[in-house]
């Protein structure tokens, strides 16, 4: 194993490396930052191709007795050493670990998803903070969900604070990007039963059956769903508010909507009068 | 109706309400700060007494169109119309709005919260980040809970991001603040089942009767819940994690339980076997 030294923020490296937390600039370059080992190591194990791990020295001592630092060192990424001031230029506001990774853009196209028999996915239209999408992709990964879907018309699946907020379970577990409409046309061909959550929704989401094949849709925190997913094919339902706030955060609502949907697929039961 | 125009950002009034963002000062002065119209109002609708109230100049006219305007004109706050890079000063990041509020600190004892019959309480132990506190209010509204306690040794339940967070529900469900030892002698003297969530909980969440006068507890983001929750009398729950991740946000894991609670109480179904 061999680590290089970088002394200074001006090297070419540092610069690119920091480039990175610019959705534009994670495009233009095809790579994408990683912040924290766990979420590195989480993208190295899933395969996603590790370009520079970027070591701050004052912890390298610790990082290098991490269980992950094996999956780093055996991904065979490029690893460097910073002083503080070097490393807080490629990790920004995300110092608190002393580890950043650069890696290749995982492609995610809707055509390589292949989903389990009864698959239960997640699709998430125009969610606007990564924070949250992230959150999601926790939450489904935690309801064992088989896949996420992110539809917009500029997905950004990699941004460096989804990937954090998801612990890096955005990289575990099967994802896709894609426009919305795309991903509608998607789930009806893999004959999923497509249960939207929206404020007016007509049925109590505890009365849906999610034992089958479902894809549950969420919309963006400040707008919902678009009038895509008001189509007669696709069921609308609402969670019960019963105090003076009028919806739930999007991850608390997705939250929500999973473990209800694994609750009846882990005990076989199916509400009492189920719309179907 | 009367509205005077500060100018400067020396003016004292500005000054001692950008303090306020810092929590020793909202403890000096006896007072917090509110951003947002709609959380500025749920505040005036709870009873809570605002002092003071500062509008972006720019936004004034659309402040004033707004439904909320009535209740805030009649909370009998003094009101103060601000050129932007001064309202900037009181604002901090939150600027989008154009309006913030400063109010006295509502008093929040566990010695004053009353009960409903078959009260479903939460209680939050050394949770850190004060949007997660929040978003848990949030879900707490909208699940219908009784109360939620804020158990830490220097709780801080009206920082300025949990009442974002929370979108001002922290203002209008009953609430308290206490030592976490008190709040568990507290939900023992109620006569609360205590159903403690813990990664390595005996039972399913999904097992537990719920339609019992019950209190919830989630523990911190880092630590989870301390030793204290571990007595005898104490119910521990685990949630499952079906992926790679071990635990959930410590507000995704708070909707899942308040709306499983919910669930139960709206249905009147127990989980098929249990734990009592």
């Amino acid at each position: 194993m061999s680590v290089a030294r970088i002394t200074s923020a001006q090297n070419p490296r540092i610069k690119q490396a920091a480039r990175l937390r610019d959705a534009r600039h994670r495009r233009k370059q095809g790579r994408i930052i990683i912040d924290g080992l766990r979420e590195i190591a989480r993208a190295a194990a899933a395969g996603v191709r590790l370009t520079e791990v970027f070591l701050c020295e004052q912890r390298r001592g610790r990082l290098e007795a991490s269980p992950e630092w094996p999956t780093i060192v055996g991904s065979g990424a490029a690893l460097f050493e910073l002083p503080d001031e070097v490393f807080s230029k490629v990790a920004f506001g995300q110092r608190d670990e002393g580890v950043a990774a650069t890696a290749e853009r995982p492609p995610r196209p809707l055509e390589a998803l292949t989903l389990p028999p009864d698959p239960l996915v997640a699709i998430l239209e125009d969610v606007e903070k990564p924070g949250n999408v992230g959150a999601v992709f926790r939450s489904a990964d935690g309801a064992g969900l088989s896949a996420v879907v992110v539809a917009a018309r500029n997905p950004d699946l990699f941004n460096p604070n989804a990937i954090r907020a998801s612990l890096g379970t955005v990289f575990s577990l099967p994802a896709a990007e894609a426009a919305p409409d795309d991903a509608l046309a998607w789930a009806r061909r893999q004959g999923l039963h497509i249960v939207a959550a929206r404020v007016d929704g007509a049925a109590d989401y505890t009365q849906i059956d999610y034992r089958r094949p479902t894809a549950l849709v969420l919309g963006s925190e400040a707008e919902g769903l678009s009038p895509l997913w008001r189509a007669a094919d696709i069921t609308a339902v609402r969670l019960p508010m019963r105090g003076t706030a009028d919806s739930l955060n999007i991850s608390a609502a997705a939250a929500v909507l999973f473990y209800e949907a694994l609750r009846q697929r882990e005990s076989g039961q199916a509400p009492p009068e189920a719309h179907r």
